[in-house]
């Protein structure tokens, strides 16, 4: 198990892929984002974005399983206060490869809890294309070693 | 439909309310965010929450529903460049009913594409106690009328 002490600042850890498909774009964004452009190819086509795009909670929801898979499960995390800055950079189509990059901007103990303190990331998702789609700027809470 | 012009700075939209369920907290935190305290109703109970709460990524995406289905599906959306703030304030727990309240803090019309401009919002998110659950800061870009 990762505690606050095992992070440092200017750690890069390559997190993993996972492929997007249409079917889980669209029953996402039925449930939490229907908007034509996310549920409805044929709309999508007449939008904007040319075809169906990812509901941007999803990419970002996306975004924690790849970190939780790829990180988090072999962290003692606490949760998170919030996010600071979160941006999709580029559309997310359907059958994506979104690659996922987590850095660490800043490790600090927590003054008020002995137990616990900050960690300060930068999350990324890049495509196939290599391009990057997506970032989010947060800091975690991590318990400190027992 | 709603457009850029059909908004002002200072309203405010009430958006109608959700009660979250255990199952959907357990669903969505399997596939997105499957730490403990999400996914697993006893280790929650041992955890810093002492019991199951919503992913954080479950509770915006819950923002965002009720959002599109109290205003968006009339109101000529084009997405989202990303969020400036996000802040998960208390926690979600099973059986909690969220009511979304959406405040315009700015209309601007973009100086690039004649068609368009950006939307500042304010959304929350309070519980059945009135306490403020969730809020999240984030510039809309919205159709001119045509």
């Amino acid at each position: 198990m990762r505690y606050l002490e095992d992070f440092s600042e200017g750690q890069v850890f390559e997190l993993g892929e996972e492929t997007i498909r249409a079917q889980e774009i669209i029953d996402f964004a039925r449930r939490y984002d229907a908007q034509p452009f996310h549920v409805d190819p044929e709309a999508a086509k007449k939008s904007v974005y040319g075809g169906l795009i990812a509901s941007g909670w999803h990419t970002g929801s996306l975004f924690m399983g790849i970190l939780v898979r790829g990180l988090i499960h072999d962290v003692a995390s606490m949760g998170s206060g919030g996010l600071d800055e979160l941006r999709w950079l580029k559309p997310v189509r359907p059958n994506d490869v979104l690659r996922g990059k987590l850095s660490v901007l800043g490790v600090r103990p927590s003054t008020k809890h002995p137990n616990r303190g900050s960690l300060t990331c930068l999350g990324e998702l890049f495509n196939q294309k290599a391009e990057r789609v997506f970032f989010v700027r947060w800091s975690a809470i991590i318990a400190r070693r027992p």
